[in-house]
């Protein structure tokens, strides 16, 4: 095993440690956060910080980095008070990688991808995607330990093939078609092992069949 | 498309809205949380609720829900300031899974792993993880909005294969054997679709070979 220490961190080359810690928060989920200015300028960029912070009430966290090109779309959210999650299939990966890229233009137009309005949210969805979340911004929490945002939104709608979604509420991602994605620049496909049985102490869990769902 | 709106949410059976929308944040990170209390028992604990925070310094985040079984993680990071995570393999995981059960000895015991300690860390590591990663408790932020903490946990050493690692600090998590995990109860290999050039708007992204890493 190779054992790598904080005193070594401060002495790497910044892109280096950079992908080295971007590693260690394991497979992230990748999705386009669509948000729209003031002027009606969209924005399209590509997140792997998004994560469940509850079900009841349905809340979900983007951690937003101030400095970085992303910062459009924290002003936008700020701003309009809503914004989209939309998920990446294979298709659409290269595009999406691409609106990390400093555009002056929306990144709907530069990158080809076609925007879409419910009558519920300001921003905009991705038509490509299949998965698509419409949220409101519920609360940006300043991380001050490294000047990050968490912006925490509240679930406002949920658009889903009705294919992708299992009688107990699952929601099945791979025939949605999302990738995962990890450290700065990777990206993969799933693969399911399965569904777990609810843990208790009296039994070994198994993996549950179509009709236990 | 099916539409799901806010307002149906408070009348879904408690179940199928848990399902539903922990599987929004799609694929995640699969992590055992390792710690210690004050006595010396050690806890064990699978979260997927794990998230990069920064590189620089090197932050890990971990959403802890206080109600939940996992409350003796917290508990423990608290009092001693320490904890680690460790990938899940495949041949770990049903074992990974059990450790959500409500167990009165340690989950390490309870569920058949061993406990290995560095000399830099108070919590346990878990000898069957390729990927460890020691934290010391930076901060705990109360997110009042649902009652959840986020502990964020600063890196102090990093244990990883040398044949995991790549010449630019990039850690090849597939080589490394971690799972992904989506929804509350499922589990996912990964399969890389490979890692893409540095976004520019001048050309397409293109995937990296090895002797680009």
């Amino acid at each position: 095993m190779q054992h790598i220490t904080a005193d070594q961190l401060p002495h790497m080359e910044q892109r280096y440690r950079s992908n080295l810690i971007n590693c260690l928060s394991g497979f992230k989920n990748l999705s386009l956060l669509g948000s729209i200015d003031e002027k009606g300028q969209t924005n399209l960029a590509v997140f792997s910080q998004v994560f469940h912070i509850g079900a009841d009430p349905a809340l979900i966290g983007v951690l937003v980095r101030p400095q970085s090109v992303r910062r459009h779309s924290l002003a936008n959210i700020l701003q309009s008070g809503d914004f989209t999650l939309n998920n990446v299939r294979e298709h659409m990966l290269l595009r999406a990688h691409q609106t990390s890229a400093r555009w002056e233009e929306s990144e709907f137009s530069a990158c080809g991808f076609t925007p879409w309005f419910s009558p519920q949210i300001k921003a905009p969805y991705v038509t490509e995607s299949t998965l698509r979340i419409g949220l409101r911004l519920a609360e940006a929490l300043p991380l001050t330990i490294n000047n990050t945002v968490l912006v925490i939104g509240s679930v406002q709608e949920i658009w889903v093939p009705e294919y992708c979604l299992q009688p107990d509420g699952f929601i099945d991602l791979e025939t949605a078609g999302s990738l995962s994605c990890s450290g700065l620049d990777s990206y993969h496909y799933t693969l399911s092992l399965g569904r777990l049985s609810y843990a208790k102490t009296d039994r070994v869990p198994e993996f549950l069949n179509q009709e236990q769902l």
